[in-house]
């Protein structure tokens, strides 16, 4: 049955029934109203983010299934809401279908979308169902900082802006899986085998770090963003509203390994630029850093793994070098790195 | 030049520059971080709405310009939050361009958005700018509630659901003069002169009635709803969730005077389901209602009109009768009404 032949309002009562709505106390009004009403925690900041996903742009029906289209378009939100080091609570969700767009598609979609919901602790408060020629996902994710100490200044947040020349720069889990299992997807080559099944897995369902957030600002950290467009260009972003330069030693980048078992020598590319991992990078003090670690453990979050550091910038900061195994820098740009000859001095870094 | 010519982050700056942003006490961080923060207001309830328009199915960019397209898409939210009795304060911008669109469109519907934003007070957070083969606009808006009285359950909003039995129905400003607007372009019949002009810029530049929402929250009055998708069928949903059936004397409908110019005693079908006028209707007792007309007095906003009452559902509720000029009534459906003959009974209301 398609989407056009019941009506809007059916077809959101049946979406909504797709949902498997956590407990949110804050709650008043859902989906049905003008608009949705919470009661914001005591003492916390609220964090926003919006996000669109378009098919033929940001994903393709031929590897990605209605299903896991659904967990990733909430996923991707709700690390933003972890690169803030906060909580996600509630989800506003436009979906522009085809009116041919299949019903039970359109429901597998919500099932995606509620997995997420349940195993993030959010609710969908409300959204929109629109007709289009083109599919598109549209989310907004609310979340919420831990409290502010009364009469502190501090912000509880991880902003891209608070690194300082002499952090520690620190990411919370291997990179290069997402990447690693797109490709296997596009080369045909993918079976859901043990050796694949890993790195398919973190390219369809991606884990957000909310957890690893929330316990990077306790520790006294200021600074992170997630690794979405791959980790040179997301330090690049760290460094650029910072205003420093960056260091990183691939050698010490943490390359997921069935990335490495499927691409060998070639992973640690995928780690360094493949993006969609979801992992955290923060900057912080050593002290903060060694905190956050003990936290971690405490809590049987992944180590973090200390990858480089913040430093003087050449010009106004935004420079990323990486220094490859041999000690020689690649140069890199923003889409990605390019390998830099050993025996030039590096282009404004 | 086309947007496609530039990248996706010179676009973002140039789009924000388009942006006269207001002064926004709350807001921590706005555009650039993972997120957007802000500290809500003491004791306020935060409330959200989403709304998509996509190119072709709810505007057309021969009858609307890009400029009165972003103020359209941000008034329709204002309009969602002013219907819970709200303020808005932050939104986020979803933007599906074609690669070819212009620079200059995009910087005149940014322009609209800004004039929207500077109007009503908001600000502008976030967003996300996508490449997708339709034009399509996301607007998600968070708006704040006035302070609960400390101990008090009672929630100072306007809810579809609060209406009682033996409520008067009032509406805060005249009706039909969007969809007369829209029908002069249509046909053609259009001009910018005296007579045609207010309907225009009813259609073109709808007003959200924060002002009357918030005072009759003010008032005493928790139910409430924008004329979005037109008269009828929007009292139909406060009668839906609220359990009544509502009667609405169409002799009392306050018609748009543009829309009476242009259409005569057409007009009325206008006023009753043409939608897009974002005027209040809301439900209350008659002393709460007589409480909001004098605070809107004082406000120099316009006066309420009461239009019918909420009566004891046949069913489940949920229908609406319109009495016409001679006692007759109209039979009615959610997408608009039929003239009923006088001598039938109304088929279950």
């Amino acid at each position: 049955m398609a989407v056009a032949s019941i009506g809007e309002f059916e077809l959101i009562d049946r979406l909504i029934q797709r949902l498997r709505q956590t407990r949110s106390d804050g709650l008043l009004i859902g989906i049905g109203d003008d608009a949705a009403a919470w009661k914001p925690s005591s003492g916390c900041l609220t964090v926003a983010t919006t996000d669109s996903l378009v098919e033929g742009v940001h994903f393709d029906l031929a590897t990605t299934s209605w299903r896991d289209l659904g967990w990733k378009a909430l996923a991707e939100n709700v690390s933003d809401i972890a690169a803030m080091g906060c909580e996600p609570r509630y989800a506003l969700i436009a979906l522009a279908l085809r009116g041919a767009s299949s019903l039970v598609d359109v429901e597998e979609l919500y099932e995606g979308i509620g997995a997420c919901a349940e195993a993030y602790h959010f609710a969908v408060v409300g959204g929109d169902v629109v007709q289009s020629t083109q599919l598109a996902i549209n989310v907004t994710l609310l979340g919420e900082s831990m409290a502010v100490q009364p009469g502190s200044t501090d912000r509880p947040l991880l902003e891209r802006s608070m690194a300082r020349v002499g952090d520690v720069i620190a990411v919370t889990g291997p990179l290069g899986g997402s990447a690693a299992g797109l490709r296997l997807l596009l080369e045909g080559r993918a079976d859901d085998d043990a050796a694949h099944r890993d790195v398919l897995e973190a390219h369809r369902r991606p884990k957000a770090r909310v957890v690893a957030g929330r316990t990077l600002v306790e520790a006294g950290i200021r600074c992170g963003i997630d690794v979405s467009d791959g980790l040179v260009a997301d330090v690049g972003h760290l460094c650029e509203r910072s205003g420093c330069d960056a260091e990183i030693d691939a050698d010490h980048v943490p390359v997921h390994p069935g990335a490495r078992a499927a691409f060998g020598d070639e992973a640690i590319d995928l780690a360094l630029s493949g993006g969609e991992d979801y992992e955290l990078v923060c900057a912080g003090s050593a002290d903060a850093l060694a905190r956050a670690g003990k936290l971690l453990r405490q809590r049987g979050e992944p180590p973090l793994t200390l990858i480089g550091s913040m430093v003087t910038p050449i010009d106004a900061g935004g420079k990323v070098r990486v220094r490859s195994f041999g000690g020689a820098l690649m140069n890199l740009d923003r889409e990605g790195y390019q390998h830099f000859d050993e025996n030039r001095e590096p282009e404004g870094g």
